[in-house]
C-alpha cells in the first residue's frame, strides 16, 4: 500500500465492508419466519454511521487483528446497538417514530415484532461472535463473548437504560448523568474498542487501561455532542426527532452545563482521548481520527 | 452413595441447587440500578418447575459433567426462558397478568422495566455461561455459547414466537403447529439436553443424534401436555391464566386433534423419548424420568 488511506476513505471502506458483513450475518429475508427476518434486517442494515464497528476496526489496527475476526466482533456489537435502538424506540420506552430517517421498527412493522426483533438480534450477536473459524484461540474468543455480554447487560447498557428511565423528570448531578451515560452508551463503545484490540492479541493491563481511558473519553464526548446536537440541530439533519430530550424533560449536558460549556467539555474529552492513545504511537491513528469525528460531527 | 435418589428427591435437590445458583448469578438486589435488579430477580427466582435445568443436570449425568459447569449452563438456559416469559406476557404480545401464580413483571413493575428485564436477562445468560473457571476447555465452552445463542434466536425460540404471532386466528396444519413448537419451546429444551451433555464431553454424532431425538420427543410432549392442561385445568392449578389459547383463538393440539387424541400423542412421545435413550443405558435414568414427568404432570 502507498501510505494510509485518508480517514474519510478508510471510514467508507469499513462502513461498506460492514454493510456486507451484516448482510451475511443476518438471517436471509426470504427464509421463514419472513416477517421477523425482514424486520431484523430493516433494523440493522443501511443505517447509522457505524461508530462502534469503526471503533472495532480502528482498535484492530493496534495489534494487527484479522479482518474476518474484526467483522464478526463489529457485527455483533452493531447488532446489540441496533436491538437497543429498536427497544428504546418502543411506546413503553421513548415512543419514537423516526430513527435514522426511517419509521421505527414498531411503526413500520408492529410492536410485537419490534420486541422480537430486539430479542433475536441480541441472540444473533452472540451467535455471530461465537461462530466462525477465523480466530484460532478459543480462550480469547470466549473472553470476547464475556466482554460483550457484560457490556450489554445489567452492568452495562441495560443498566444505564434503567438509570435513564428512573431519572426522567429528575435533576441529576453531573456525576450521576455521567454514570448513566457511561453505562447506557459508554459500555458498548468501550466494548467495541476492547473487542477490536482483543481480536489482535491478549491485552496487557497497561494496554487495556489506556484503551479504557480512550473509550471513556470518547464515550462521554459522544453523549455530550449528542446532547448538543439534540438542542441545536433539526430532525431532518439528525434523522431522528430533535429536541426530544428537552420535550421529555430528560437531564442532558446542555441542561446542566449550558451549550457553550458542553461544547468546551466535548473538546476537552477529545484531547483526553488523544492523550490516552500516546503509548500506541502511529498505530492508533484511526482511533484518534474517530475521536475527532465523534466531537466534530454535525449529526 | 447408597443407590440413586428417588426421582422426586433428585428433582428437589436440583431445584434447590438451582435456586441457589440463580441467586448467585443474578445481580444483587441492593446494587444499583435497584429497580432493574429487583425485577430481574422477581422474574427468575422462586418460580416454575425448572424443567430446563432438570434436563441440563439429567443430561450431565450421561458423561459425568461437573456440577459447577452444569450450574452455569442450567442458569443460563433458565434466564433465557425467564426473559422469554417476561416479554411474552407484555401487552403487545400475550398481555397476560398472571405467571407462576404471581403478577407478571410488567404488572408488578411497569412495561419499560419488563422490557429491560428481558433484555438484561438475555445478556446475563451469556455472561454466566461464558464466565467461570469450572470447565477447562474453552473450545467446548464456546460451543455451548453457540448452542444457546442459536436456540434462543431467530432460528430457535424467537423464530417460533414469530411464527406463533403470525398464526393467531389461522388454521394451522399439524405439521405447521409442530414446527412452531419445535422452535418456540423445543429449541431451548433441546439446548438444555445438549448443554448438559456437552458439559461432560465433546459429543459423537451418534450421541447427539440420540439426544436430539429424545429432546424432540420431550419438547413436543411438553407442548401437547401444555395444550391439554390449558384446556382442562384451572388457573389456580396452573399458576397462569387457563383457557387462554382458546380465548385468543390460537391453534393448539387440542383444537386440531381433540383431547383424547392429544393425550394419546403425549403418551406416544413419552415412549419415543424412552426409546431414543436406549443406547445410554442406566445413565439416562434421569432423562427417562423427566420424560415421564413432562407427560404425567398436572400443572
Amino acid at each position: 500500500m502507498s501510505g494510509p488511506l485518508a480517514f474519510g476513505d478508510w471510514m467508507k471502506s469499513v462502513q461498506s465492508a460492514m454493510e456486507h458483513a451484516l448482510d451475511v450475518f443476518l438471517p436471509a429475508a426470504e427464509a421463514a419466519p419472513v416477517r421477523l427476518h425482514k424486520a431484523m434486517r430493516y433494523a440493522v442494515l443501511d443505517g447509522g454511521k457505524r461508530v462502534r464497528p469503526l471503533l472495532v476496526f480502528a482498535a484492530g489496527d493496534l495489534f494487527g487483528a484479522e479482518a474476518s475476526t474484526l467483522s464478526r466482533a463489529a457485527a455483533a456489537v452493531e447488532m446489540i446497538h441496533a436491538y437497543s435502538l429498536v427497544h428504546d424506540d418502543m411506546p413503553c420506552m421513548d415512543d419514537d417514530a423516526l430513527r435514522r430517517g426511517k419509521p421505527t421498527v414498531h411503526v413500520e412493522f408492529d410492536e410485537a415484532t419490534a420486541l422480537l426483533v430486539g430479542d433475536a438480534l441480541q441472540s444473533q450477536a452472540f451467535q455471530v461472535l461465537s461462530e466462525g473459524e477465523s480466530l484460532d484461540d478459543p480462550q480469547r474468543k470466549l473472553e470476547m463473548v464475556r466482554l460483550l455480554a457484560r457490556a450489554a447487560g445489567a452492568g452495562g447498557m441495560c443498566g444505564g437504560q434503567a438509570i435513564d428511565l428512573a431519572s426522567v423528570g429528575m435533576t441529576l448531578a453531573l456525576a450521576e448523568l455521567e454514570r448513566m451515560h457511561q453505562l447506557k452508551t459508554g459500555a458498548l463503545l468501550r466494548a467495541s474498542v476492547l473487542l477490536g484490540a482483543l481480536a489482535g492479541k491478549r491485552l496487557e493491563a497497561a494496554e487495556s487501561d489506556a484503551l479504557e481511558a480512550y473509550a471513556k473519553a470518547v464515550g462521554l464526548a459522544f453523549q455530550v455532542v449528542d446532547d448538543v446536537l439534540d438542542a441545536t440541530a433539526d430532525s431532518a439533519t439528525l434523522g431522528k426527532t430533535a429536541g426530544k430530550d428537552a420535550a421529555d424533560n430528560k437531564p442532558t449536558y446542555v441542561s446542566i452545563l449550558g451549550l457553550a460549556e458542553s461544547q468546551a467539555l466535548a473538546e476537552k474529552l477529545r484531547q483526553d482521548a488523544h492523550r490516552a492513545l500516546m503509548p500506541f504511537g502511529d498505530k492508533a491513528r484511526r482511533l484518534r481520527e474517530i475521536a475527532d469525528l465523534v466531537v466534530q460531527r454535525k449529526a
